[in-house]
């Protein structure tokens, strides 16, 4: 998504276009809130979320407008009355928008963002911006997540061949990186948001040239200061034996061996055999790269085996967020015409009012527990994490440089205990109501 | 992917152009032949596929072009010789592709696409193809076993909001139509491939009313022959007898009430309940529509329980391929400067060799067995699967409707005896090597 970009309200869902006509011919016109949250429950396979995509957000909702093909395309359907395909011709997104800001550690059940505008567009976007806040959230929360597991070695994102389709691609890049990773493959996402792009060697390029030797000779040649060899196309202990002859090769040259790429086998025992033949070379400066289905847990499991990994590249299960590949992220009405309202079927329960999320911190900035309260009220000590970012449709500041989130989330992850960031059986960081909000329930 | 479009050939991974430039400054020029297909551990949880994406694939591979931006960034890299980015200037990827035709029914480790090309080309291309083959067969594939699983209930496509982006979202709504899906919420997917839409209400339409009687009967005014009541906003049975209340109002007027939707609670027995009262107040005609968190599996369970369910919408699960996020797809060199050739690390092996899928099939055209063989080989009474759809670069013929697709995805799944059809535990459809295949192994 780029600002300025006209984006087509269209992609919705046929519902909140059918809802509209229906507000507008039964004269319901007047501003509703709606709240932007993840169900609960998420809390069991997740202890933290990192908030991601406003900026994404934000330029859509600016950028809404719908074109004269997309009426004609309505028109087409012949449900709807001329007279309101008409009137979207000067469709623009006019409401308020309160929201946490990208980057901020946060929990299920508190609303991430909040809308308020008239009720027909709050209704239109809602497809949006859950597609948009949703998939990013889960995917900067993996990241954050393979970063913690993998204690302080850099990570790049390997993912673009499998996510769901382009533009996953990109956000995926973008996600990673702002919850720490080093950099991505996906050269687009490097060009687009000047993220640090790296890459390697395919087992393709060692079969195109015959075998190991000739394939490192080669690829050192094109580049002798920033070759990372893949040597498990045959075999991983014959392959860093020939890494090991061309690295010294280049050392004759003048040129370092950066690293040697692993991407099969059973990790723990194949690093550490693959250190030792390095090491025997006096090659202790030459990195071990293992890039085979990892994620946060397989990433905690091979180092608590102490496998001799020095980096990772973490591919497709951080792409399609694997284990947990979306997100039950709900946007729900809380306020209508000044009437707080909330829904209550089984299971699924909405807070009523406009929300405010207030943390309190001890001395040290540690995260103690969030309120949720009424938007208006003030809690002693207490940081509101929703800020308004949207007034009457525009974007009240320029978004922060990825590397203002990525601080962002570095310094809040370090407040949050470790309890919370436990892979499995995350502790429940406590989230309590204000007493002003509950009394609207 | 539109037709016509540039494509950028930088959506694709760093390591495919570092190993351009060595292939480039070694010399390395001669055709590659790539081979495309799914792991055949996949066939544990699929027991058939159904190809596709190919029009996407095909336009990309056609309108790949660096522009001065993309030729200007990789400058910047200071990575690259200025030599070698000017040669991308001129880039066309000039290769032929055989591929399965969209919609065919096929299985774990059978070719559904061989790219023949220079090999820096075929190489720069194989992270774009994998993404959009991967995906869309995943999600088509996906949607077949819940038409299986519905057994001839229509079901719609409503998984917008949480498609893992923006594009994933048109490509679920295509594949699933594909798959014989009825038809998507995804407006802009209705625009762009004239899939139908479809749509109802939500619960804050229900809130913002006030209550369910009120909704109704205002959403009846703007639809009254297209309106499908969400009734389970506060209880579902007194949801159900307003429901009831306004159709017989309706009726009154001489319109009919076409459904009423459920989205929460447990299905056979309350869509049991809710069929009754529709029932006792004459209204036999009026759909249930249910919408809760279904995929095949749901499906499957629901209808088992007997419940009174006419239609599906199927969402979330569908739009992320929830119980498989992505298929293990790869794209393995199989041939190089006339050699065939193959990788074999541990647990990972690749056919050599370029290569032709055999179907053989009964009297009445239901499949028997498929022979991966050499692409030249012919195979008595079988037909061959991959066909030649690009010639130096260029589409040999214009892709199929939508609607052919469909046709052809019906047909080939009625071929298909039902123990692949399984959704757990599925029998393995048999799957041999021709001799001549064999002999180059």
């Amino acid at each position: 998504m780029n600002r300025n970009k006209i984006f087509s309200p269209l992609f919705t869902d046929m519902y909140e276009l059918t809802m509209m006509l229906a507000y507008s011919e039964n004269n319901l016109a007047a501003n509703a809130t709606f709240s932007l949250y993840i169900r609960g429950s998420a809390w069991l396979k997740r202890g933290f979320f990192v908030a991601a995509g406003l900026e994404d957000a934000l330029y859509g909702l600016e950028g809404m407008r719908f074109s004269q093909a997309d009426m004609e395309y309505l028109q087409s359907l012949n449900l709807f009355p001329k007279e309101f395909i008409r009137s979207l011709s000067g469709f623009r997104f006019t409401g308020d928008v309160w929201a946490m800001p990208e980057g901020t550690i946060c929990f299920a059940d508190e609303p991430l963002m909040e809308v308020t505008a008239p009720i027909a567009e709050a209704q239109l976007v809602e497809t949006f911006l859950i597609n948009t806040l949703g998939f990013q959230t889960n995917v900067a929360t993996k990241a954050l997540r393979c970063i913690h597991a993998a204690k302080g070695r850099p990570i790049a994102d390997f993912s673009l061949r499998r996510t769901q389709g382009l533009d996953a691609g990109m956000q995926v890049a973008r996600s990673a990186y702002i919850s720490g990773f080093t950099g991505t493959s996906n050269v687009l996402a490097g060009k687009k948001y000047g993220i640090p792009v790296s890459g390697t060697m395919a087992h393709s390029f060692v079969l195109a040239v015959g075998n190991d030797l000739e394939a490192f000779r080669a690829y050192s040649r094109s580049f002798p200061d920033n070759s990372i060899f893949l040597i498990d196309t045959r075999d991983v202990i014959e392959g860093a034996r020939s890494a090991v002859k061309i690295a010294l090769e280049m050392a004759a040259n003048g040129h370092l061996l950066k690293g040697v790429r692993i991407d099969s086998g059973e990790m723990v025992e194949v690093s550490k055999n693959v250190r030792h033949i390095l090491n025997e070379a006096g090659l202790h400066q030459v990195q071990i790269i293992a890039t085979s289905g990892f994620d946060e847990f397989e990433i905690e499991k091979t180092l608590a085996g102490e496998a001799a990994i020095d980096a990772f590249g973490v591919g497709t299960k951080l792409g399609v967020s694997a284990d947990t590949p979306y997100l039950d992220m709900v946007y729900k009405l809380a306020r209508y015409d000044g009437r707080d309202v909330k829904k209550n079927s089984p299971g699924k329960i909405t807070l009523a009012g406009e929300k405010q999320v207030f943390r309190k911190t001890d001395r040290t900035g540690g995260y103690v527990a969030d309120t949720l309260g009424t938007r208006n009220e003030m809690i002693d000590e207490a940081e509101p994490l929703l800020i308004k970012v949207m007034e009457k449709g525009l974007s009240i500041q320029a978004p922060p440089t990825l590397h203002d989130i990525r601080k962002r989330i570095q310094s809040g992850f370090s407040n949050l205990d470790d309890g919370y960031k436990s892979l499995i059986n995350p502790d429940k960081y406590p989230i309590r109501l204000s007493r002003r909000l509950s009394e609207i329930q």
